[in-house]
């Protein structure tokens, strides 16, 4: 036991152990019917931020990269790259899944959980020509696990400067895989050891490359792990737990019993949020808040003196650029998407954050008139907004975007929509409708190359 | 200015990018005779314990992934694997180069300087069809830019659970390649950034087949990250003092002066130490402590009452197992080495580290007379030995083997002598001496393929 868990009086022998034999335990027979319902919003989801983010800079260079490189044709490059070795299929659709910031958020995680798994999972599945039903399962077991690390390392591994989507998903990548390879605990644990020190990524690289990067070498690494002990490479089976381990190493507040609470009765998969803007998740209640604002009180953006934004802590460090200068940065300014949102810009078109934009005098003018400050009355992904008019009325709302839809019908009706968005432009329209047809049925696919097919851009 | 680089009140600003101006500038017709020589030894050292690595499981295993995976052939898996992409034999031939545990050190890097940088840039030059002359100067490149950033995180980073050689050599491996790439400062510096949010590698896996995979993953992601920056990959260039950048996630005590001092003046490659003895380097003080005080006094172990080795507390953390099951947990073990060196028993032989050896009885039981104590006035690879007979007398001695040997000839013939033990068994004793004599003459080889063909086993 570490001593940050003796302080605390909780035994987490075995933790990793015990999260492996969880994980390589759950079946898709067993699972809460919502919970897969989830999974498969997650996997359809992640497949359309793919495909659009095919187009973007980052991909075009990690392909170029992976062609020169060569590899067995095992598993698909998403959106234009054709065939390459499972691995490279997987590093280059991690970093492209993640390029636009548009995928799927777990508070809990303080991540994106899909980000690193399905990479990982669909390249193996692929390779190995497994089924619809075994790709689901993998991706509830890498989630389950990232959810539950990240829970034990909390906001504190966060705030100590930790890309958890990559970090903390390097651990989702290898259960996933691991349980697509059929392991047992203990080889999981040792496919968790040989992942958790691969494990990095640094937050401060936000607003560069280097952060949709952290998502596809999370897969990557996490993929590679789980192969690795496949064969039988030797690593402690204890990483998460022992000393000087990720958790001593990477956070000041672990939290073992967190990692451990409600097994088999909550499933983080979920409680996963889905982003209908095309910034970051910190940004998205200030984003709804200035809308509410607006249209509750048809707010010209002329008359507004001062807008104050409160968030809490973590916020003021994952999205609080004041002057972004590149599209990219522009997904991190809580001051410019609320600016977008209060002149009534476009905030879900990825097209509407560019460099013109960002440096639009009318945009810039009124991000000016925004300041943001430190709430920590406010949640994880909360706001409190408050619009001061020149003619002295104020106007305040606090809105939080924490809960999971209730509604599972009417997500799968907005993400459907919102995967014909991203991928249609990519793969066509026709290829789209029949890939949400087979997501919708994913149990009865035999085969996951019958969809990967129609991905190939 | 990172807070702490400001408490400090030295001006660490442009850090990355005065490191990567000065490793890029760095040409062989300007550096000290000295420094080339030693890097040209431990380019050999290198090769010998890579090559005798590539008998151990994990290779095989990683060499095995790798056919599986594929790649275009562009640089060798040495010791036999043919012909692969790149990054893939960075990856194999660095993890194989470390898997003995007996390749060089340095210590002020607190790792194994060559362990991740060769791999990198032989494999980079082998695809490019570099020149000797050029692979020795990215050789030293690497070596004094991860040097510097291991001055720059000095012990705290250690002995917070973190491999050095797999963290810092990273940066190493970056830099070697950038320079290959003939890249500017900025490009380097960014090189850098997509290194450093790679970088990673827990100490606790000491004793598992990862640690000797930290050194293939720094190699490969190093590379890696020098390969997307020559694409163009966008990334900070101030990784390594920016707020929660490298410096700040992962030492306590960051000192941006030891990165800059004597830049142009001290050469680290210079200060190599090179491995006599198939074990961890913390334990080859107390080794020839052992082997002095047993030639000295003719000291028979039957009538030793008790060994006390004192050691600082790094060591205590990097190689005190108590009681080894494993030959390469054996390695890692003060009690079990110091028993082997004053049973007479051969410390140079890697055959010598095997679960038999670690269990003989005989061993066993002198290993427990032998007692590991803290003595903060020793050196980071220093050891004070005192030897208790039966009798009542009391021997001591205290060593260090943290000064570079003097005499650089006596060092080559030394490591000769260990290369064609080390590559004989793997490659054959005339192709063995022919890369002797090539590495001898490498600057006049024009394609480094000439040697790495004889290194192909």
């Amino acid at each position: 036991m570490s001593q940050a868990a003796q302080s605390q009086a909780f035994d987490d022998s075995d933790l990793t152990l015990r999260l492996a034999e969880y994980a390589m335990g759950l079946s898709l027979d067993d699972l809460p019917a919502e919970t897969v319902e989830a999974a498969r919003h997650c996997l359809m989801d992640w497949l359309g931020v793919t495909l659009a983010g095919s187009k973007e800079p980052l991909a075009k260079i990690m392909r170029d990269e992976a062609v020169e490189e060569g590899g067995n044709p095992q598993a698909t490059i998403l959106g234009g790259g054709g065939q390459t070795s499972a691995l490279q299929a997987a590093l280059v659709n991690g970093a492209t899944g993640h390029a636009l910031d548009y995928d799927d958020v777990n508070l809990t995680m303080i991540g994106h959980p899909t980000a690193a798994v399905a990479p990982a999972i669909l390249a193996l599945a692929e390779k190995n020509a497994l089924s619809g039903k075994e790709l689901l399962t993998a991706l509830i077991a890498g989630i389950e696990i990232e959810c539950r690390v990240g829970a034990m390392m909390n906001e504190s591994h966060y705030n100590a400067g930790w890309h958890a989507t990559g970090t903390v998903g390097t651990f989702g990548a290898a259960a996933g895989a691991a349980h697509l390879l059929g392991m047992d605990a203990e080889a999981c644990a040792r496919a968790l050891g040989i992942a958790g020190t691969q494990a990095a990524g640094l937050k401060a690289m936000f607003g560069t490359m280097c952060k949709p990067f952290h998502a596809g070498k999370a897969a990557a690494n996490g993929l590679y792990a789980a192969q690795l002990a496949s064969r039988g490479f030797e690593s402690r089976t204890d990483v998460l737990e022992c000393e000087q381990g990720f958790a001593d190493t990477q956070t000041t507040e672990y939290d073992p019993a967190a990692a451990l609470a409600e097994m088999g009765t909550v499933f983080h998969t979920r409680n996963v949020l889905f982003k209908y803007h095309a910034a970051c998740y910190g940004t998205h209640a200030a984003i709804e808040a200035a809308s509410n604002l607006k249209r509750a009180h048809n707010i010209d953006p002329a008359n507004v003196a001062e807008v104050e934004i409160g968030v809490r802590d973590t916020l003021l460090k994952m999205c609080n650029i004041q002057e972004p200068v590149t599209g990219l940065e522009g997904k991190f300014s809580l001051r410019f998407t609320t600016a977008m949102a209060l002149l009534g810009e476009n905030t879900g078109l990825i097209a509407n954050y560019n460099v013109a934009k960002v440096q639009d005098a009318e945009i810039v003018e009124l991000r000016d008139r925004i300041k943001v400050v430190n709430n920590q009355d406010m949640g994880k992904a909360g706001a409190a907004m408050k619009i001061s008019m020149k003619d002295g009325s104020v106007h305040q709302i606090s809105i939080d975007v924490e809960t999971p839809e209730p509604d599972l019908k009417r997500q799968w009706s907005r993400l459907s929509d919102k995967f014909r968005d991203m991928a249609g432009p990519v793969i066509g329209g026709a290829k789209a409708d029949r890939v949400v047809d087979m997501v919708a049925g994913l149990e009865i696919i035999g085969n996951v190359r019958e969809f990967t097919r129609l991905c190939e851009g």
